[in-house]
């Protein structure tokens, strides 16, 4: 049995997304140590506080999914220099409702990935200040920017490029060693 | 006839919101000069780039409502230090398809509200290099971080605060003064 | 005589700063309109509110230069994510003391170089925020994320790749027009 | 003798800032547990590149007590939206030369106040999204945007607001057993 569960929050579901393809590979790198399992967004609704008192069976799920996890990798792709509506709309119900944030204190990391020249960095620098509002212990080290081409992902969905399948599981292992250092002080506590 | 149409997006629409009482009572400060129109944006679905291809209705009234408009007024809540979901998406939408951007070159300027200590500050600086990127032509200054008593709106839905109805009307004075600036040069270019 | 005076503010002043060799590039591309002049800041001490009531005299000549340009063009380098403290220093001297802001008003525009992978973007996401709040009216579009090889500037300090220098004359010529815009609004007022 | 040292790095140095007496009001909030070290900072020359291979006594120095604090407090003004000069200066000397970031891993925390309305929130977002880049381990919660008046400090330099003094004791519990937390996987490493 894996000693970390990671939930992967991917915010695209676009058919043939380039962030889900790249979260699929990034999900083949965590060793023994790590079962991934990805937490389903687009079926929450468009947050709305009027919804809170009797919040749809989805949200219930995807609250209990996050708690369930010992860390959360976040995979972004970059609309408009910032993250996806589908990402924003998943952090807000997962904060809510007031008091009562399903993020709070859990280890997380972000990784992004796009065809154009800036690599969701703008997309990643605002993710970075917003995770960090929920209470995610983030690490931030090695930034990963990836760019994609059509080599990126091979036909079995594993990370084909072989300096970013290396640069990524380096990135993976140091995400998985936050995630025990920080799961071991929530067990202690 | 006002020389100028201002279009209003409000993000949230939460009964009650405070954020659209404070747009209401904005949109009485405008003089004979403007015209303000809040645009709807709780029907655009989600955002999903394989929607595009065949948008629904609420797309297209939004894109042709932003068109229409001279000048484009934010009124944003605070959620988790960002913008909320609903106005993200409201962005997504009006920025596409790739090289349709509806807001490119409009006159823009953000209001926001809170009842809680930093007033919406975090989400407008968030928001600032958001609208920046559609090509929103911003006009910061004097920035409106109002914050939200129960004084501030009358039984007549105009701001009641004395204080902070002098400041508004300035800022939104100044925006339509903006307006008019900018929209003198697109209709000489 | 040119139409326009811009000033160009460059926030690296190391030996052979690639913004500094852009920043003389895009100098040559403005056309009989505008003339550049790049403002000196490596000067201006650091920022220190006590030093203001006697300012030195390199601070007076800055913000008399800022005031004297009809628009502001930014050429920044990314240090950790962000600008560099030199160009911070320079936007508080500028800006100060309160209610005298040499900035307010004038119109202004970002392009940035770098040699790494996302040439800039984070930097100029949070300087777009930051200019806003001067007061600068920001033109964004088109961004320029420029990607810094050795071929980029001739040996005569002109731009040389074909496809930068084409893509950079439409960014300058844009900003330019932007500058007669707001140019002309401030001479009408 | 006490288990960790706290270095505090204080945005402004102006005579009487109001950063730098809350500072001296946090560290007295801190228990046995916790020795805190303020850093100075205002000695370090403008970052420049080209002082690095010679880098001034000044430069060492604060490197050197980065790297032997166990945890980093920063207490920040806000300037323009963002940080200030002398602030983002440390930031890039300590992150510098390539390769060797005295800040990598430490946990770190932000706290700042202001007489204004907003609290320093848009200084805080800002430099959430930078230590993170430097890979400071930030514990964001609970966010301290404090509110500046006459009474915060008593003569004997604490905190003397009651309701404050709380919280803000609170916030130091919190982060001093964060930097445990790291300090203990630090070690273990």
């Amino acid at each position: 049995m894996a000693r970390f569960t990671i939930g992967v929050v991917v915010g695209s579901v676009r058919k043939g997304s380039i962030n889900q393809k790249l979260a699929e590979g990034l999900m083949k790198l965590g060793g023994p140590d790590a079962e991934f399992r990805q937490l389903k967004i687009d079926d929450l609704p468009m947050f709305n506080q009027d919804l809170e008192a009797e919040p749809p069976a989805s949200v219930e799920r995807f609250r209990n999914e996050i708690r369930a996890a010992d860390g959360l990798l976040f995979v972004t792709p970059e609309y408009n220099r910032s993250v996806t509506p589908l990402l924003l709309n998943a952090l807000s119900w997962g904060s809510r409702p007031y008091g009562h944030n399903s993020f709070a204190g859990k280890p997380g990391a972000i990784v992004g990935t796009s065809a154009g020249v800036i690599r969701t960095a703008a997309a990643q620098a605002h993710l970075r200040t917003l995770l960090g509002v929920l209470d995610i212990r983030l690490i931030v080290q090695p930034e990963a920017y990836v760019h994609f081409t059509d080599d990126l992902i091979g036909p079995d969905g594993a990370i084909a490029d072989e300096k970013q399948h290396d640069f990524l599981k380096k990135k993976i292992g140091k995400f998985i060693d936050w995630v025990a250092v920080v799961a071991a002080a929530r067990k202690a506590a």
